[in-house]
């Protein structure tokens, strides 16, 4: 494609995809007690996750293209936890990452509007998690005309055990609960196309639920998937398969605690532990990609 | 009864609906547009929020036993709007109303923790509401040993339109996916009752849907229901009746817009107009009581 890309959401993600070589997302989901020894945490949570996250994202510049901040691991520091992650959000940018913050926001009206506006305005997010329990509604604030250029992912699929009592059951239509939510999805995300062919509105599909993959590939033919679980929690080059598309495209792997505490002992710069396990989890992802 | 109530969420609720007579609650949902003319914005919205919310606090002091802080308002302050949303918790706390911060949060394992120690120890909100589609496990950290004086209002029928498309959908067993929910917050708050016989786990169950009430209450008889959509939101006081149990208790309702809003352009002190709309709301759920 020749023309030049325009900044819509889905065509920013894939041409960083492209550049990156892999569709991997690293998860920036910080815990005091697992940073690396050399941070000091004495003046503060906040402070030394700053560090923390600052050091993650510039060993892994160049080989992922994306980036997701878990919002509670901020939010647990109360306000100066919100600073330090604004502040993350920020550098990530001015390093070209794409930035998903990752709230699971969900609320009606005017309270949904407040949530895009700090997730976009304020925290200057590229993308944001967003929960739909309380109807489509709840999600259109977040597809305003100004937020063109931003994309939003809903929560479809989760990865943890008790997701099957709600995401599982079956309505007297046939469809699944989570079924349900995707075509909400589906039909959301109709009108915001990019010139790559995918929708604006993605959806979260977890890597560790692979028995309901197809089902939903099928329902949101034009959605990228936001795919937690991958790594520590589970989720494998196999587990994965299912999700992309048949052009082999249209998801984001995420890997969180196996990168970004993928330092060991052993070793003198922790950055370095960080920068070869997003190596290795692009790998896997090429390997996938390759075998296809 | 005469032994000392233990610091139980439910107990703690039901001794100060019955000091106050009401079972009502004012959502504090600033909005920077409808403050009163003279509260100065010029130094922020967030200061503008302080500003307000101290008023319609003292104005409401011993009229309504809980008040309700719209998480998202203060979000789109960014860090600075928590910063108000932690001092204005903490005035409420200090003039003696439960605080129930409603940020509707839902997410796995060690993010919930986040969120729940973020809620309860560093905004020191009495209860939170929290969103049930990720699962039952998703609620369990909220509700965690060192949590036992708090509650929890986990999301099964909301006011909005667009909720129907999701919660009033019926499972091949019958249930509507909100009598799902319900279900699981019955089983959730069966081992944290209080003395008054109620759990610290309720659940959100909108105004504006009193044709889903009846089924709701009879799948949660040991839940306090938080009642939103009073007054603007178009609930009246036969759209909350059903949301009673047998006894008459069991309901907050909140009323947001129709009582901060409630002053006009002839009031000079506007907290007069504040506090004679939330005098005008105790006497409507008084007088539903007197007619059961």
């Amino acid at each position: 494609m020749t023309a030049p890309r325009r900044e819509h959401f889905a065509d920013r993600l894939c041409s960083a995809i492209e550049s990156t070589v892999a569709p991997a997302c690293v998860g920036l989901d910080p815990v005091i007690e697992k940073l690396p020894k050399t941070i000091d945490a004495s003046d503060g949570e906040h402070r030394a996750f700053e560090e923390f996250c600052t050091g993650v994202l510039n060993a892994i510049e160049g080989i992922v293209p994306a980036v997701k901040f878990q919002s509670a691991c901020f939010e647990r520091c109360g306000p100066s936890g919100l600073l330090a992650l604004q502040r993350m959000i920020g550098l990530a940018n001015a390093l070209g990452f794409i930035t998903i913050l990752d709230p699971k926001r969900g609320d009606i009206g005017v309270s949904a509007e407040h949530y895009a506006h700090a997730a976009f305005n304020v925290m200057r997010a590229d993308a944001v998690t967003v929960s739909g329990y309380m109807g489509a509604d709840t999600i259109e604030p977040f597809l305003a005309p100004g937020y063109a250029d931003r994309g939003v992912f809903v929560l479809v699929r989760t990865s943890n055990p008790g997701s099957d009592g709600v995401q599982s059951l079956r309505l007297e239509d046939g469809r699944t609960v989570a079924q349900l939510m995707a075509d909400h999805v589906a039909t959301l995300g109709e009108s915001n196309l990019g010139e790559c062919g995918y929708s604006s509105v993605g959806a979260v599909v977890a890597a560790t639920k692979p028995g309901d993959a197809e089902a939903l590939r099928d329902r949101m033919p034009k959605q990228i998937f936001l795919v937690p679980g991958f790594g520590a929690q589970g989720g494998t080059v196999e587990s994965v398969r299912p999700l992309f598309d048949e052009n082999g495209a249209g998801a984001l792997i995420t890997a969180s605690r196996s990168v970004i505490y993928g330092f060991g002992e052993e070793d003198s710069d922790w950055t370095a532990g960080v920068r070869r396990a997003a190596e290795s989890f692009v790998a896997d992802l090429c390997a996938l990609s390759a075998s296809r």
